[in-house]
């Protein structure tokens, strides 16, 4: 019989999907080019050429066999190697290859992330604003999600309200800097007290509690931010990764765990993802996607393009009297609506083609997510637009 | 802390596993063209130059947003239909866009299909001899593995022990066909007489029963024998490939799941699929591999070779007076062992340089395989030293 857990699932569609759905079919009709697309994240920009020069020299001068065989469950060796050495390079960090796990993409890195180091009941707190995402992955583990509110002043962790959440079932804390949705990235000194807090708590409980770091931004950082490398404050870290934002590469699915090479049995926690892979059937992304991401760790795509957006709409935001906090990086920003109801908000600005997403499932009432991956062009076409909305329905002159 | 139960498993290694790093090692040190490796089942053949071409072309004239962008959970729709179409065309079948799955390798197929048709606590039937995998995928769902003895005289299905077997728990069967490690098909014969008896068990339980098909070798299969399509037979029925030995792309992580058209709610188990993909970090394969697959779905590696290598090893163990049935497909053979001890008797042809598996994991004693996807060449190298092995051994004289 069909497993009636994931029947009802199915009730329970994506605003995200819906609106980039909503988004097509409207550009179907009146030209996608009239359509002001906020809603998905997904890059805009092309993969670097470095990329696509790795993989075409690949398969024109390497054997089949040396391309397409078997990875081993926790990735391929030399890859491994070679992630470690270059965030040893960037992070001043100590990893070796027995530190790095080959993951499918963020995704894949979270799902064995969560596996490894929770029980079901366990707890894992998450700070609002969260990717909705997380809601899903981490309750097919059995574990519990425990939501920390937002600092709405600064889009950092709220401690107050963590310091509340904390207590002995607290196996894990999830953290997402840069941020999705907001933009902020988390500073040095919230990095700092996140992490004396948890030793704190470690002690007090008498047991681990690891610090999961989702990172798909970490590279898109803008001028001014300060973003530092999570894993440098706090031993019993594991860094979730993804290529793609960094490469523009989303459909290649590749990305890792870096385990800290001081957390607890840190020597054999990336050969427990590979235990883990066999009950998820999960056996590491392609073998070409592995072999090309290691030709170019150290590079990226063009990713200026973000912060022309982030600027352009933080500046036209501002003058329309929006608040909202400037970003620190990823291609999202994330104002307050005109009205408490976001949902109502999003659909008043859907009548005038402007598609953005209401704040509700990333656990902030009352906001919106703009995802500015898209042509700076299209971005400066979308102001005029934007001020016209909040005029006719809000009253507001900017 | 970290998951004990996962940990636990680092104790439990694989023996194919063990023999394949040991003749690695033993290579480095007498040459490996001097180790009769028939451990692992690696593909031996390269890909086809087709598949190559298309990559090499994609990466040359498509823009990076075609070749890259996030893919839809179920798999990049025109793949799908690409999918459906070859299916249909091959195996007189009606599937649409909406039956088929896009996963990651057979893996990803048999972690959803699992998933999809039963509950915690619910029997999944599996016949021996059978890929030791299986356990964990079954086991880390939360169902029961029933295991069936074989069927040793012709390793079709021992049906009087599947009798047994049976009872309302029973929620899937899971066969293999071409067999991993017997390297036996199953005959239209075994698969009509299986249908009926999952028509009538259906009835007498009141609930469906899914055949899960789990089919990489269903493209290698040698002259004269019979290997049906098993989907054309039973209408509950969820066929998981892998192109990992049919294109020789292990590497790539590339397979579906085809719904039969009639399956119970047949048009939206592939969407339930994919919010089963949510649970475990799944994410469907690489876009660069699902649309250069879609390129080539009717094609395959030179597989040849393997029915070369079959027949030279069957007759040398005929003559050297074994017992084994003949393969119809895949690169397996299934000899029994010359001493009830299956892995006494490989450990003894180790110190010979040949590389056995011993049948145990199978699930059947007293048996070894022989994976067979290496150079013809050194197949015939390794006859005089099986024939050594046993007569020095056992006192055989072939």
């Amino acid at each position: 019989m069909i497993n009636p857990s994931y029947k009802e699932m199915l009730q329970g569609k994506s605003v995200i999907r819906e609106l980039s759905e909503y988004a097509t079919a409207r550009g179907k009709e009146i030209g996608y080019e009239n359509v002001f697309d906020y809603s998905l994240g997904n890059p805009s920009v092309p993969c670097p050429q470095d990329y696509t020069d790795v993989v075409i020299d690949m398969y024109r001068n390497k054997p089949s066999s040396y391309i397409h065989s078997y990875s081993p469950s926790l990735g391929i060796e030399s890859v491994r190697h070679a992630v470690a050495e270059s965030l040893n390079r960037r992070f001043g960090m100590n990893y070796e290859t027995k530190h790095i796990f080959m993951a499918i993409g963020a995704a894949g890195a979270l799902a064995h992330a969560f596996r490894l180091v929770t029980q079901p009941g366990d707890e894992i707190i998450v700070f609002a604003p969260f990717f909705p995402e997380y809601r899903e992955y981490i309750r097919r583990t059995g574990a519990v999600m425990r939501l920390v509110p937002a600092d709405t002043q600064s889009f950092q962790i709220n401690f107050k309200e963590f310091e509340k959440a904390l207590n002995p079932r607290t196996q894990a804390v999830l953290i997402n800097t840069p941020n999705n949705p907001s933009g902020i990235a988390y500073s040095t000194q919230t990095i700092q007290k996140l992490a004396d807090i948890l030793r704190e708590k470690q002690k007090e409980y008498g047991h681990d509690i690891f610090l999961i770091s989702d990172e798909p931004y970490r590279e898109i950082v803008f001028e001014g931010a300060d973003s530092p490398y999570p894993s440098r404050f706090y031993d019993n870290t594991l860094s979730c990764y993804s290529f793609s934002k960094s490469l523009s590469l989303p459909g290649e699915r590749i990305g890792y765990i870096a385990v800290n090479p001081k957390a607890t049995d840190a020597d054999i926690l990336a050969v427990i993802c590979g235990q883990i892979s066999r009950g998820i059937g999960h056996n590491c992304p392609s073998s070409t996607s592995q072999l090309a991401v290691a030709q170019v760790l150290d590079k990226t795509s063009d990713l200026s393009v973000y912060e022309t957006n982030m600027n352009i709409l933080y500046k036209a935001l501002k003058e329309l009297g929006f608040t909202v906090v400037k970003p620190g990086g990823t291609f999202y920003i994330f104002p307050k609506a005109l009205e408490d109801d976001a949902v109502a908000f999003c659909m008043k600005a859907k009548k005038y083609d402007l598609i953005l997403v209401p704040s509700d499932s990333f656990g902030v009432p009352g906001y919106f997510r703009m995802a500015y991956c898209i042509d700076t062009e299209k971005v400066k076409r979308s102001i005029p637009v934007l001020r016209r909305f909040v005029r006719e329905q809000y009253g507001v002159n900017g």
